[in-house]
């Protein structure tokens, strides 16, 4: 078990040690990433020494926020510390030998697994950038324009630019502040919510004029074929959050996007669901499960064969 | 020309007279909709009597914050006040008999025709809605959730959720007090920005993925053929700012977008460009104009005549 810390104990614990390096998680996001690269630029201004740990997952997006902080291959550790990680599971490969090291964890996940020494948590906040906020404005009394440019990278890609319904009157509070402090908010915008890449705008296209509706316009279903990924030149990154796409819809309560992977008969099944409807009891009866809004299930047919089934599903559900 | 005053007269004004009947813009958006409900309702909460003037254009989205305060078809009004309304060009057709009897205009655009007796004005907000909330804190010390929901809704569009490049750290505290004050911030932003109608969804389907792009992808051209709007049941609402599409895409300089109206050789371009582009100077050459980053042209040719007469002109440009 972790040893529970404040924001005040956490920035005492940073001033008082040396020699950090800083742990980001798989597929790494915004907010591990702005808080690792706030974190090091904070520290180093303070006259630390701070690296963040090699994470090869990094999409160029991002790079710019980290690409200097950069930890050598001989750098040699006093203290370790893990940003916006709620488990082990979630350390990279090559950060697996440092799992049971951890000095210090920062978290706003109420799943965390304490593993840490230490654990700096608080569940509340949008964004773990919101902590790393906190903390640094306590040990140096305000953070310099770098460190409020990757912090307002931590705040704005974990609530959707401020839209999710995470988002509360303390993120934006701090979104101000950090504006003050010289973050580029207008171009860091235009970067991370106004571009679209050309996959992704051609695949966009591509799913949505072939949506279909059912149920009284209730249900919206999409699929990718792997010739869809394949002439649009999508990317994994492209379609990250696609499946969100048909439950966008005015009145759709279901939205599903089933995915052809590897084969014609390897498929997976995304589901978002509004209640009352349930998307992990939709995909337990195939086999899947994940939370009442969002779930999936892996399926050995075909994408044709796979939407009959649903709606085979569907229609009992909807005529009960 | 009006006399300008500051937000601490406008305030003092308001607390000395009564009986107001407020003014929203053609095309009524968020800002000018939502200043229109939080001034009402922020006047009658100090006793005042105040209502919206009929604006038959408000959609069904918006609707709910302001037909509470409808003006009946016999008030008669004292004081007529204008909101978020920069010329009485831009008033709708049954409030033109008012547009010599403004008393107060409250607005944030740099091109206020100064039209009013009173002009309080701010072209440094990103909405009207951050002057409405700096008078009605001003006049009461605080505001109520109803208040708040509406200036919510008025700051929140006027910047795309606060991605816009007219936010500023102003309108993020602003955004802040609101929600503290009740502003149900998640709700609301799923209702104005991550909600699609269907035919929004099918028509930017059908665009993105028949979007072309010309001179090493710095060039993205979609169209809008009448036959796309039937078939999609889109309405304008639907496409309000659509032209921005082929322009968020990376790496694409200037976006273009052709668009059908009531025949096929009666057509509009919208054009959308980031500097060292410039969207003016292209629609110039087709009788058209604007600005340098948005602009526009008529043009009586077909859609594909136009796309031609496009390329030769852009060819030109690129070859020197």
């Amino acid at each position: 078990m972790s040893k529970i810390i404040s924001i005040l104990e956490t920035a005492k614990w940073l001033s008082e040690n040396d020699n950090y390096l800083i742990i980001t998680h798989r597929r790494p996001d915004g907010d591990t990433l702005g808080c690792a690269g706030a974190l090091a630029q904070g520290l180093r201004e303070l006259g630390k020494c701070a690296y963040i740990f090699e994470n090869h997952e990094v999409t160029p997006r991002y790079l710019p926020f980290v690409e200097d902080y950069t930890a050598p291959a001989d750098f040699s550790a006093d203290q370790i510390i893990a940003v916006d990680i709620a488990t082990t599971e979630l350390f990279t490969k090559s950060a697996l030998e440092y799992k049971d090291k951890i000095a210090l964890c920062i978290d706003h996940h109420n799943s965390n697994t304490n593993y840490s020494e230490l654990l700096c948590i608080d569940a509340s906040r949008a964004a773990c950038g919101e902590l790393i906020y906190d903390i640094l404005t306590d040990l140096a009394g305000s953070i310099s324009k770098t460190t409020a440019t990757c912090l307002y990278v931590a705040l704005s890609t974990d609530t959707g630019c401020f839209s999710y319904g995470n988002t509360t009157a303390d993120t934006l509070t701090i979104a101000a502040q950090l504006i003050k402090a010289g973050a580029p908010n207008k171009q860091l915008n235009k970067l991370l919510f106004r571009t679209k890449t050309h996959g992704r705008i051609l695949i966009e296209g591509m799913i949505t004029s072939n949506m279909e509706f059912h149920f009284d316009d209730k249900v919206a279903i999409v699929k990718i074929t792997r010739e869809m990924m394949n002439s649009s030149k999508a990317t994994e990154d492209d379609i990250d959050d696609i499946a969100s796409l048909p439950g966008s819809v005015e009145g759709v309560g279901i939205g599903i996007t089933i995915r052809e992977l590897s084969s014609p008969t390897d498929c997976k099944i995304s589901v978002r669901a509004t209640p009352p409807y349930n998307a992990h009891e939709l995909c337990a009866k195939f086999g899947g499960g994940g939370h009442i809004t969002a779930a999936g299930a892996s399926i050995k047919k075909t994408v044709d064969e796979i939407k009959a089934d649903l709606l085979d599903e569907l229609k009992r559900n909807f005529d009960n």
